[in-house]
């Protein structure tokens, strides 16, 4: 239609926003076209249109959501860090984006300076703060070594690390062994309690469970233990319940077979069985494998990493490969144990939001409803969040079935551009650590990441868009 | 008002049936009360009437039900039958309302040779058969002697038994071990396969289980595994996953602990491990702990048992005692294993509805959307189960919650006068054994009680009521 045409013919209108301008277009006789548009949720709406208008995008999240849907996880051996990782001497790992002790929030100071404690770096509080203040001992993310750490994360070289490997793709991933609730390291806490499981763990617990991995015919198939869990309402991030005893069942008679005194096998047993939440560190490097599959893919929107080390939320996408996009942890909102309270907890850290980025955890919720006694929120709440978690992400996965949902796959493949247009945030729950430095556990609860995490990475992926575009 | 006021007066309408009548007078100005009023669902409405009326069923039906919510479920033994029951020579327990071999269905008869066989009673399955049908093998239900079975239940002198105790009134339950799934004795296989079984039950589980459970500091607490199971996606009757991964999690530090061979041990926790049905022998006796507890309460029309022998469907109320109601026993419409279909499968079997009258199974299959996958239907008609089921049952079990249903109380005690009302059905679910003795499993599916087991409870309710009123 020429200009001159404009008021000559009869108009045909695209409408956006309020239906009260297009209903009386129409009332006149106009042909009106109603468009669901509104503003971005988040970010500089010519970003947006950038990553809207890239021709890799499609294939790019495509081969991204492929990969992720993908990857298998078998458990494979059990190390000592040490060996696994082959770090420089006097290095501890920690959950998270890069740190400093300056930046390190209360947690995280008490499980460093623990673990300081249990290598025998330090022989009090006092010499290991002035070692970490001093720079004498080197931070590092667990996730730039193929590792994940719940909570604080802190993985030092003498404790025992899960082994597992995609039969897929190839790749390994580590995680130590879960400790349990309540005063433990990864929360923050570092008294005797603390540093004789520590002990017991490295002495007891590592050494018979290698000898039982080992010594099994067929290696542990994690992911099918992980999908197991959610037709048997565990969500895989809070809820360990069913997946801790199904590891038990499948370790337990190579454990009995083991070369130990039986008062050790039996604690090896009982230690396990009294910790619901001793899959969590089998379910995170199995979300690790996965996420790490996708790896670095220029084009692709999708988030590989989200994770906190309790002072910053981080995330990385596909599209951006190593790059880390901060903002500040945000507090949990949740439920608080015996005295416990609100002003009681540290902001959100660990790595175990990979279990949302891989679509489960706060993503699968409404398979677990019962979570909600443990987390907040109600029973709706659960189903509406795991509906809402759709919209952010690029597909279902087909392993990981909601039978609530009709046995409709996870929400899975978070989309930075979805994100961006929606406004609405991944949902994650999370144990709440105390903020100060040896408190151990408080509660629990739901947070969200930082908006500012999905603005930078849009703004760095647009970026990368219109480079590619102009090359 | 008088008989002369009638027309004189502005009428006051009571309005039963459907509303164009109601309309009709409302539209006219008169004063209408609707009535939700229908015919009733089943039996004689003079016996309805009569129990609505009798001045007693209130005070019985709380005292039921209250007697069934109260009861508790502790694992104290584990025993031989022979010495549990104090049974005389030569006697086999079975499922359901009493039987003979003449009317004995094929997987019951395949049972009772295979108890034969492993007693010794007999060398071959002719011998056995003969045996049965001279009347030499006397048969008695489990349900007249405070113990359950599975399906064909048969229980035999040498067979190890969980002896459960109700703390709270002082009652015992029994109920033989679980031996898996397929060709098993209690889906009426007695090949070599079965027999072997059995013999390493006898010879190894039974007393390896047994000093297990004597070992314990702590008796298990088999209530709170039930309920438990509920946040668990398990329903107690059909899926037991959560709840057998719990039991294997309390017995096993005590099993380490047996002075067995470590192969014998191992054995054991591989044998629990690998039998997702292990808990249902325990969460039987746990329901009839809780109905043996409501017992014999004049007045009271709540179901106390149902049960199924193969050919027959029974069922006792609280207020009619230890007499039967039964009809013939309907054949599960399902899902079927390998290349079974309908026509193999043997109608209804088995003592394990006493979960449904418990409250749980059946009436709690909104706790456990993945059973669809086994014994058929769709999430949203496991959903609509239990939701209809509170039509016919008094109270909400508070230990047994349903987390998707917002942590409601399970559906519990079964009222005849509310089946009668609204023509509903208990809902059961259930495994299927195969109609031909010797075939072992061919299914699981859903099914209901004829309705002649409640026409006649309630015709002998009835009775019983207006006796009472005379009186």
């Amino acid at each position: 239609m020429s200009l001159s045409d404009l008021l000559s013919a009869a108009p045909t209108v695209v409408a956006a926003g309020v239906d009260v301008f297009s209903g009386a277009l129409r009332a006149q006789g106009a042909e009106v076209h109603d468009v669901d548009w509104r503003p971005p949720g988040l970010g500089d709406p010519a970003d947006l249109a950038a990553l809207a208008l890239d021709p890799r995008r499609a294939v790019a999240n495509r081969t991204a959501v492929e990969r992720l849907v993908a990857a298998g996880s078998q458990l494979v051996d059990v190390r000592p860090a040490r060996e696994v990782l082959d770090l420089p001497d006097r290095t501890l790992l920690h959950s998270g984006p890069p740190l400093t002790w300056e930046t390190a929030s209360g947690p995280m100071r008490g499980a460093l300076v623990g673990a300081c404690l249990f290598e025998g770096w330090a022989g009090t509080v006092e010499e290991a703060e002035r070692l970490l203040a001093a720079g004498e001992i080197a931070l590092d993310p667990c996730h730039h070594h193929r590792t994940v750490g719940p909570m604080a994360g802190v993985t030092s070289p003498s404790m025992w690390m899960w082994c597992l490997a995609d039969p897929v793709h190839g790749g390994q991933a580590f995680c130590n062994l879960n400790e349990g609730l309540g005063k433990v390291l990864r929360m923050g806490a570092y008294g005797d309690e603390v540093l004789t499981r520590l002990r017991w763990m490295r002495d007891v617990l590592g050494p018979v469970l290698a000898a039982a991995v080992r010594s099994m015919a067929e290696p542990l198939d994690v992911k099918a233990v992980l999908a197991q869990m959610l037709q048997m309402g565990d969500e895989g991030h809070n809820r360990n319940r069913a997946g801790s005893l199904m590891t038990l069942r499948e370790l337990s008679p190579a454990v009995v077979a083991v070369d130990a005194p039986s008062s050790d096998i039996a604690a090896v047993l009982r230690f396990i069985g009294g910790n619901e939440h001793f899959f969590l560190n089998l379910g995170m490097p199995t979300a690790k494998l996965a996420l790490d599959a996708v790896g670095s893919i220029p084009g692709s929107t999708v988030v590989t990493v989200m994770s906190r080390n309790g002072t910053e939320f981080g995330i990385r996408t596909a599209g951006t490969g190593d790059r880390w996009f901060t903002g500040p942890a945000q507090t949990p909102v949740g439920l608080f144990l015996g005295d416990f309270g609100p002003e009681d907890a540290n902001p959100d850290i660990g790595d175990s939001a990979i279990m949302e980025t891989y679509g489960v955890g706060g993503f699968c919720m409404a398979a677990a409803p019962a979570i909600v006694r443990f987390v907040g929120g109600s029973v709706p709440d659960a189903l509406a969040t795991t509906e809402r978690m759709y919209q952010l992400t690029l597909t279902e996965n087909p392993a990981m079935q909601v039978p609530i949902l009709g046995f409709r796959g996870a929400p899975t493949g978070i989309d930075v551009l979805s994100v961006a247009r929606t406004g609405w945030l991944p949902q994650i729950n999370t144990g709440m650590a105390g903020r100060v430095a040896g408190t151990g556990q408080v509660g629990a609860g739901l947070v969200q990441p930082p908006r500012e995490c999905f603005e930078t990475a849009l703004t760095a992926l647009a970026e990368e868009a219109r480079g590619a575009a102009a090359a």
